[in-house]
């Protein structure tokens, strides 16, 4: 009657199933987190479920930097500390936090929220090249430090965008992490000295 | 300003945090994995929520067999065409669906949901051990098959639950499924066919 995959209760199933199609996460990890959520976490549970249906309601992509955010601008965007001429383009928070981690740059990001992959089809739009291009102009920076990883989708999403920079703004300065990073590693991985490294000898 | 596991905004940084905490998921994979429920699953986030919040409401223990579902009684105990003379005690859901598999048995389930261990500090009671002796007593249970893993906690739980059986009910037959499962791994990763041959030379 059941087969090896499917919980004999259909709505425990369904959770079963949802969070088995998550990224890191496969049927048998799946069972045992639904378990767990309906068992002996079960405050976590009631609040990963309010948590979400929030986040979903006020979640966008903050109108400066592109990142993911509840608030109207990003606790980044907000920090008028920061150096606005330089702009230091990554592709997801996670890589955001670890050149913050690295202590070697002070200025302004742009989040693309992904890269540009030619085999699934992202387009330049969807990692917010036109927000990033408007920003550019408005903000008048001067210096933009492509921190896209050193991977074959890396190179080509910092291929596009420093062109598409260059095009419409031939006067800024267009810089790439150095090759500190080891290659073919992705940069959220990195440990902060690499980084740091990278970040001072950006050509 | 930013930790490298601290999302700059507070509300996504407790979602990772709490993805974080279950089990099978770390910091980086509980952060991909909110930006993609914010992102490109939004309508799975919202199922999961909802489904979370639904299950919470309705989840219990089934009376007869100890599952968790969200029915008054689970399909598995639904189901009249099963040999209710035999019993078979498995550890957790994932190991009845396991013995399912094998097709070598057609009798009844208890669904410990959890094994001893003496470290953790869990209680007989907790694994439900109280309504198997009830439902041993009211259904005439004739022959009690211990499915639990041939690991440490696995022995335990089988010994505590075969002597307790044996000092209310000395006539109930009380067997273990055969050594033919792989010593030291645990019974939900064991292939069909040795658990099918472990059920036929059970003793």
């Amino acid at each position: 009657m059941a087969s090896n995959s499917i919980h004999p209760d259909s709505r425990i199933a369904r959770l079963e199933e949802l969070f088995a199609s998550l990224p890191g996460l496969g049927p048998r990890s799946a069972a045992r987190l639904v378990s767990e959520l309906l068992t002996a976490r079960r405050g976590e549970a009631h609040e990963i479920a309010a948590g979400l249906e929030t986040a979903l309601k006020l979640v966008h992509h903050c109108p400066r930097c592109h990142t993911l955010t509840t608030d109207p601008v990003c606790s980044f965007c907000r920090d008028a500390s920061r150096d606005k001429t330089r702009l230091c383009v990554v592709e997801s928070v996670a890589d955001q936090k670890a050149v913050e981690a690295s202590i070697a740059y002070q200025g302004g990001y742009f989040v693309l929220m992904g890269r540009i992959n030619p085999l699934e089809g992202t387009e330049p739009e969807a990692l917010g090249v036109p927000q990033l291009l408007r920003r550019v102009k408005e903000e008048g920076v001067s210096e933009l430090i492509l921190a896209t990883s050193y991977t074959p989708e890396g190179d080509v999403t910092a291929h596009l965008i420093a062109s598409t920079v260059r095009k419409h703004f031939p006067e800024v300065r267009i810089t790439r992490l150095s090759k500190g990073l080891p290659s073919g590693v992705e940069l959220e991985y990195a440990d902060a000295a690499s980084i740091a490294s990278a970040v001072i000898e950006r050509r």
